[in-house]
């Protein structure tokens, strides 16, 4: 019998909990002996596909399971190399060399189209193959699953942090009432409006919280943060790193013209920070301190801070994934299908790589309060707080009333 | 009997731990009901005895005890001001009207200053005061005592938190290969030195270390960075926010030709980011993406990483600080006295103010090593990892041998 091997890589940005999935697929593989004799797992990616750079990996350990399981980043390399159409035959071949019944890519939007491509390549040329996606992306853009494993962590990481920020701010609002903190997400709010998940109760800090969605002028910035710090004696403000403000052209990425700093080799542009140019604007004009804290990799990397739920549930679709693909549905991506909110209950589902690969899903206009004062709805409220995996810390203050 | 009423205050930048302190002298005042009959808290330090602002707080409250002793800030509320001599008979008099006996005030070099001349004020005038000043500050700067509590804490965050950042680029390598993280520290290393604790071997992430003692030329980090790249495949960086350059003057802060981008009302100025400026010269000159974390007040606030030694050192030094006053040693600082590097013990003792205020300890030359890619000794190791409270997450790692 052929087809026994299974291949596994991780791709795109990491995550708090992406080795969970991985862990998963390990853990499942284990179950099924008969069927699976042997997994690798890719070196960076498809980089590792093309280049054969993988190693064995052990189904059945449970110290590897378990460490993975503790372990922020990729474990495997991860990449963002994307398997153009002029790869596909070098990379079936590969596959059929080593005689690969299944390839589970751990990824965002553009693994599932390598899957998508990959697998649909296999069944033209009539190779056997079950190419499963398994989701993962702090920026939760993914369609067709209700949410993706890494946001429920970066979003507890950021409802604690901002907090932690606030309280910083709220005991130096004497002398540095201004603090900014700039966060991931790409083009989308849904990391940023995690940040409000914190707040104790209405109107408290982050008092303004902007989203990419909701393009702004930095004068309108300007203005919405003297208010705040006129009434409060201090001001905590969100906003991501694309932050978006009006042009003439449609939108541009706050600050600086909207020029890129750098253009990569691959025609990404990269922005000087928004959080960085504000607060220049902010000293220059109200004439007090204004700071920001910019976390950077560190928010997707917190393992301190890593949801529970967010943890098992991408434990949850490396093992679906083996399951699909041992059940011969390969083409899809394992979903998060939610049954209720409170209590939250969630089981795993697929859906049709063709639907996923390519699309994004941007933060629904339902989720979106009316401004950056009042970020978030009751619906986003409702949504994201289960993924949190369990009550934020409670801290005391005993001071100001605000 | 007069004298009875204790005041207690908290000053300039907050930490993970400072507020474990006002817990210690709520526990510690506790136990001396018929010398301590009341307990009042400043508000923003030295500016709420000036306003007569401040609140009741009770000794005996387990439940407010045991929640500062998980908050992070300064839940009193923190200022930067000084008591100037100006201000000293205006403070004498709020003392003598509210009949304070006891004043304690949590902070840092500045703070001893204030509780010593507040302390010599009220000698000279024959007020019967006990000043005690209590340690705190992330920066390790304060002389006389073997460290300072909240530091032990961003010592721990940032021993983790470059390794989960290090294990993120170690998995974007093949297009994110170069990272920065930009840490605190004022003028000295001792913050970014933690950073290093981390490594896992020699030569292992972080590759880099500047300290703010040994001036660097941005040509000088670009050559460092160039020579790690080559070796490993990436680069993993990080130096303080007043991180130096040679400059004919002496030195500068480096990047920007050593120019603040601003000058508070008070005159203290505001550089842009080291990192950004080395970021912008890694791109051009090396032609790949560099990125940087600032992780700001997040790293002074995160309480999920605070170092359990840490915490119980700062609730003594407040303990200590109330038995001192009470056995009527003002005028002196609570301390940190080491009896052993392993087994790590440490007790408390007395410092003379005087001997204390306005001096400030450096990161010594025998815990510096002989460049950034080794920048710290063995001495350094066993006098800093006791204070980071426990052994470091343990992490997995699948891909690349380094």
């Amino acid at each position: 019998m052929s087809g026994q091997t299974l291949l596994v890589g991780q791709s795109g940005g990491p995550t708090a909990v992406i080795n969970s999935s991985l862990a998963g697929i390990l853990a499942e593989a284990a179950r099924w002996p008969r069927q699976i004799r042997a997994v690798y797992g890719l070196r960076h990616g498809v980089e590792g596909l093309l280049a054969e750079d993988w190693r064995a990996l052990p189904a059945d350990d449970p110290q590897l399971i378990a460490g993975l399981r503790a372990t922020p980043s990729a474990a495997l390399g991860s990449a963002r190399h994307r398997l153009r159409d002029a790869d596909l035959d070098a990379a079936l071949a590969v596959l059929r060399r080593h005689d690969i019944g299944y390839f589970l890519l751990i990824g965002g939007n553009d693994s599932a189209d390598t899957t998508d491509r990959l697998g649909r390549a296999a069944a033209a040329a009539g190779y056997p193959l079950q190419a499963v996606a398994v989701p993962k992306t702090i920026d939760n853009d993914l369609p067709a699953t209700d949410h993706c494993p890494g946001y429920g962590s970066i979003a507890r990481y950021l409802a604690v942090g901002v907090q932690e920020a606030a309280l910083d701010t709220a005991a130096m609002r004497r002398t540095d009432p201004i603090k900014l903190v700039e966060v991931m997400g790409r083009g989308a709010g849904w990391v940023a409006a995690a940040a409000a998940l914190g707040r104790r109760k209405p109107g408290a800090a982050p008092h303004l919280v902007y989203l990419p969605e909701r393009p702004v002028a930095p004068e309108q910035v300007l203005a919405d943060v003297e208010a705040v710090y006129r009434r409060h004696g201090y001001a905590i403000v969100v906003l991501s790193e694309n932050q978006t403000e009006p042009s003439a052209g449609g939108t541009r990425v706050l600050g600086a013209g909207g020029e890129p700093e750098w253009v990569d080799p691959f025609g990404h542009a990269y922005h000087p920070s928004p959080a960085a140019y504000l607060c220049r604007l902010l000293r220059a004009e109200l004439g007090v301190r204004a700071r920001y804290d910019k976390p950077g990799t560190l928010q997707r990397m917190a393992r301190a801070l890593a949801s529970p739920v967010d943890e098992r549930e991408a434990f949850a679709v490396g093992r679906a994934a083996v399951r699909a693909a041992l059940r011969g549905q390969g083409g899809q991506m394992v979903t998060l299908v939610r049954r209720s909110d409170a209590p939250y209950r969630c089981a795993t589902g697929l859906a049709p790589l063709a639907t996923v690969a390519n699309q994004s899903r941007e933060l629904p206009a339902e989720f979106i309060g009316p401004d950056a004062a009042e970020p978030i709805t009751a619906a986003f409220v409702r949504y994201a707080q289960p993924l949190l995996g369990g009550p934020l810390p409670h801290y005391t203050w005993l001071s100001d009333s605000d």
